[in-house]
């Protein structure tokens, strides 16, 4: 993992590592969630796949390297769930985040069962319904992208809809990759507005609509980037379309949110818990 | 948040709570890594976006209410950055996994310095360079599905190649959505076999190209769900068409791994420690 050291005004930079027997993404995502609280530079060097003795020691000889280097501890987010392979960790030179051991613990007396240590289900996960589901999701949502494809419609779980780069099609495959939820999306475009009518195939699934809106300006901006100059991304446009898209959006009754200063994350969160799809067991 | 209940084999059911100021999706990630040790089952509740006293008195409630219907305490996994939205949740009777107030005091220490308490960074994320990047990549990466497009190819930051349904759509889009990687990908088809020779615009890229192979009795088991009993899904032509990409990419020098049995997440992560992008520190 290549180390970058680029000028900023922020104190120097500590080395995190992120160390796991899988892909590593829950200990980095809660780290960085944990790390953005300080106002410091850090480097972060991801282990991912950590599921010996020997790999474990070679991660652990990598944070002691780092010590020597750094003259300072090494941060160490891991999620390991053999207890060998985190005590080998744990020897290291480290400063020892260790997001399993702090809470299998406890949870294993609150329960009254031992946890079963066993390395992510993610090793049977392909096999899985909900993951067959995922990726059968994000299936959907390519084919069901931008108003492509009208058939199926009634599988669908939402149906996003919105003006050009409103965020749909960030949003509905987001939805699809984290959540396995269905999620077409349709362009609300001047032939609708003229009409002032959705796109024919929607009616029938009004209760599904979800609409995106977002600030003329910033829509203005978004468009600009793509197409500078146009008539399409100029805010006299952006202002015509935006405002067509709420009053049609209005008028037929759909629920809708702003995407302005929305990240995917969110706007996919908020849809959920507007549309609370019923697979909520695990 | 709907609840369902079906037959299971597992032990009744525990209520977990997923309580957050933004989406959530970091504790319920890490909850669901750690309760994935347990052989149990668990009804999860979601409950983003808790970010005033108000809201957080209600989340408080409704725990509360769990407790009384459950006769148990139910599960709380918490990321709450505010000191005083936490603590109104950890009044309430539940079995509290607080991850911030967990970690963060521990951290101020080691790193000298305060945190910063303030609720994500994810509010001004949608400005930030690496949200922008994030998207420009699902873009890139959605134009340069499935070899749709030849442009650009040089800013691309990795390019798969493989059968068709080797997994190489659902992995480039998660490239790009969880990392910010622009990841083209190609289809090696029976012309290419017959040809021997890679899709033509793909040789000034071939460092940067990455194959996904499969067993054939898995494509073909994939292939049968989308076109049952055709030739293209005949665990023949998979043997086939597998045997025959394998034979490319060695005579290329076309690095690969095996989606047979990794997850998206797995396949990915795998690809990113191979390519190395330089764009390590935050």
């Amino acid at each position: 993992m290549s180390i970058e050291t680029r000028p900023s005004p922020l104190p120097a930079a500590r080395t995190v590592f992120f160390v796991s027997d899988g892909t590593g993404i829950t200990a980095e995502s809660f780290g960085h969630a944990v790390l953005s609280q300080f106002e410091m530079r850090f480097r972060q060097i991801r282990l991912p796949f950590i599921d010996s003795i020997d790999k474990a020691r070679d991660a652990a000889r990598r944070i002691n390297e780092t010590y020597a280097i750094d003259n300072q501890r090494p941060i160490v987010f891991s999620t390991l769930v053999k207890n060998d392979l985190s005590a080998v960790i744990r020897a290291a030179n480290g400063m020892h985040m260790d997001l399993f051991q702090t809470f299998v613990a406890p949870l294993e007396l609150e329960l009254g069962m031992k946890s079963t240590h066993t390395v992510g289900r993610i090793h049977n996960v392909v096999d899985s319904e909900e993951y067959k589901n995922r990726i059968e999701a994000i299936n959907f949502s390519l084919a069901h992208d931008d108003g492509q494809s009208h058939k199926n419609l009634a599988e669908a779980d939402v149906i996003l809809v919105g003006v050009s780069r409103s965020g749909k099609t960030p949003t509905s495959l987001y939805l699809a990759m984290q959540y396995g939820i269905k999620a077409a999306n349709y362009p609300l475009i001047p032939d609708d507005f003229e009409r002032s009518k959705l796109p024919s195939s929607l009616p029938p699934f009004k209760h599904k609509l979800f609409g995106l809106t977002i600030s003329p300006e910033r829509l203005s901006e978004i468009r600009n980037e793509r197409r500078a100059g146009s008539k399409y991304a100029s805010l006299e446009n952006c202002r015509y379309e935006v405002n067509e898209a709420e009053i049609l959006m209005k008028r037929e009754g759909i629920r809708w949110l702003s995407s302005t200063t929305k990240s995917i994350e969110e706007i996919a969160t908020t849809i959920l818990q507007e549309i609370k799809p019923d697979r909520r067991e695990y």
